[in-house]
């Protein structure tokens, strides 16, 4: 395994990922792929380490993926629940943050609906000396990278299974579909496949995609954008000859904020079907970072297509990019 | 270990269990007995598998027990908790279990409400040939599987504790009492005591024991039952010259359902109490699934009698008969 | 190590702990500190054992602890979480304990808002003659042995980090400011603290402190106590000259008990700040057993001045030292 392109201590945004370290995880996860497929599938690489998952928001599936990898890594891992813990005794959470610190925590998972905690208490960390690294496990509006890893990495071993590479996906055309003001997932989407140089189409209702999105977003990154970002008011023009097709989770409660009119009509415009998916080239294959409704964003059929849908990859992808990234964030500590 | 008589992927009731399989689950348990009470207490038999017990109704006893029995057997846990997951966002539970399927899951324990809830998994799971085997953890009024065959398997350690074999209850005469009508645990133990050759007598009031039951039971047996089940609206018929009485929680909400008067004269109806014991064999030996309402299914000083009670050899018992399930089910895979 | 002067089953209570006792555990986690800064981190002294955390009041802080101290041990961990348990459904505790005993755990950390739980649970398991410890996770007002003896251990380290020993505490003068009414903390530590020959000093309003306190808690004591505990109404007498300073969570709780006028007040009057301190010997360092309320009980800036605070070593020393009482009581179980 290789880290020649990694000199990361946390991965808490992917808006400053360059091309190489993108393929740094890539080539990472492909190596651990292999391991999960053998009859052992655990390494040694983070013994004796302490790997603590801090969800302040709930997520069963994230945690289980991040507890998952660790383990197969050989870590120690403490799971934090917030329902039972110090902060119902009005501790603040970079108090939390430091008592695991102090334990002898290594590497941290941090999700939380508000923006920024998991930046927050990188700094800390950093302010401090610890040598602890941050994952940011998704906070609020603002970043999901392990999902977008993981995606990316679930794209290039479609395009290439036998030598997978993120450098395949330049000049195709990934269409994203569905919520994207308020998906975390969408975003660092973005960064990571404008950085492989990927074109990328956004389609949502306007209540869902504001004008003026797109430019917005091109305009924030800090590394030079090769590719071009377009939004559409409609699905069709997204679809029209995409390679891959990536839906989003519709939260219900958008319906009781007044931005969609109903399930249904939504499901009308910009549900993906079979029929609509005519438009797309012939070898298009859909992802979604579940959990999905399915009837909503995706028909039920399409999503249970084994010729189609990569869903069911991105799980089990997750499980290679996490041990992936705590294996570059962790390797070295403690010696 | 012998896995002679085992073709089995998935543990879903006893129904069809012959007494060959019975045999086979007892002798497997006697083997991890003898592990855990040397000074290691761990075999490699399971290493780099993942065991995920999926306990929709929750229950701490049931899942430490089966989280104790992988453990020992060196798999990877993971626990997935309802209350915050996916689940409450909308996403069924065939998608959750297909997500934790795609993460690596090998064996899956899967505790629900609802009756059928781990034979739908399992056939999920089959179509689309995961390799995956579902472990009925508790479902609804059907089947408590695992719990039946702990319960024979300390039936036959207390008949013959250097050689226990499930054979040598064919002809004893065991009574079970209590809420038969709502309870998946006598429903899964007739099927293995019958299969065994012991009689089983029932006894419960109307209300937990409708006329009919027993011979409506027969009926439904897929394998010819060789003994008789008999039922009775009293206690004594079914104490006298019982071998084994195996009593039933009591479900507290089963007064507001005016099914029973009150606890009390529940109590004084069928309650345990040392002298209605007079009536059963000299040797015999009492069983409760637990967890137990003391005073009220049966008097506290029974179930604390290490002379007569056989409830703290259930639950040790447990964590061997899950040993050899999850062995039996697991032992091969990912070979 | 040693286990020279080691003959206990339980850990329930400071009470009755001997200096050479205390002396023991301070060496035992002077070896286990070591072995946390090492690459492994681990020991296989307690392989195959199984150690239950049963926390029936909530403390995500502490059950980490233990748990990764039993982890780091080669432990197997069970938590068992009241709120999905059987003591919803009518079992007693000591039933659930024994169902613990019965799976085959070999220590249990209790943790209950009651007092004397973890006292009742450990005669109980010594009448089975069951041959399990019983280490008090904090049981109500009355006792919370590991706090006080990784508060001795942190005392200890800090006063000579290359040689640690609990006898360099003799003669010194540690203040304790705060609820110590409501403390188990306090309480632990008063045995620890006196046992070592160290003067304290109590500081607090009447409300927290009623008349007579340190003098009924003198008498109470069963071994011979060596040093004077004083008490004040007022913080100035107690931080004169102290060597340490070891400030209480304020439970917020006590305002609408009328106990307290306002969390302002009361920081006006007990709060430790930076000037404060000057009243205090030159090298005056600050415990605190957390979680903290930061501007009520102390000072942020204290808080985080790694000069003066010793807490987040507490955090640290917490694990070295549960490493090393488990260790006491789990060595030579199962052989």
């Amino acid at each position: 395994m290789t880290e020649a392109t990694w000199e990361r201590r946390h991965v808490l945004s992917l808006a400053d990922f360059t091309a190489a370290e993108l393929e740094t995880v890539t080539q990472t996860a492909v190596s651990f792929r292999d391991v999960l497929s053998r009859r052992t599938r655990k390494v040694p690489a983070l013994q004796g380490l302490v790997v603590t998952n801090m969800f302040f928001e709930p997520s069963t599936r994230t945690r289980s993926s991040f507890e998952l990898a660790a383990k197969r890594l050989s870590a120690d891992v403490l799971n934090f629940a917030p329902g039972t813990s110090s902060l119902t005794k009005g501790e603040t959470i970079l108090d939390t943050a430091k008592t695991y610190l102090a334990m002898g925590t290594n590497l941290m998972v941090i999700r939380h609906q508000d923006a920024g905690v998991p930046q927050t208490i990188a700094d800390e960390m950093d302010r401090l000396q610890s040598g602890v690294g941050v994952l940011n496990g998704g906070d609020g509006l603002h970043a999901h990278p392990s999902q977008a890893l993981l995606d990316l990495f679930t794209l290039a071993l479609s395009l290439n299974p036998d030598q997978p590479t993120s450098q395949a996906l330049a000049g195709l055309k990934i269409a994203i579909v569905g919520d994207i003001l308020h998906s975390r997932v969408a975003r660092s989407n973005l960064w990571a496949l404008t950085a492989c140089g990927a074109d990328v189409h956004l389609a949502a209702p306007p209540t869902l995609l504001p004008p003026g999105f797109a430019e917005a977003f091109m305009r924030q990154s800090p590394l030079p954008i090769h590719r071009q970002v377009v939004q559409h008011s409609r699905l069709a023009p997204a679809l029209e000859n995409a390679d891959f097709v990536m839906t989003l989770r519709l939260q219900k409660e958008r319906m009781t904020q007044h931005r969609l009119p109903s399930l249904r009509e939504y499901h009308a415009e910009f549900g993906l079907t079979r029929n609509r998916l005519n438009a797309c080239e012939p070898n298009v294959k859909l992802l979604h970072p579940g959990p999905t409704n399915r009837g909503v964003e995706i028909s039920s059929d399409l999503m249970d297509d084994p010729a189609l849908s990569l869903i069911s990859e991105q799980v089990t992808n997750g499980v290679a990019v996490r041990m992936a990234l705590l294996y570059l964030m962790g390797v070295g500590k403690g010696e």
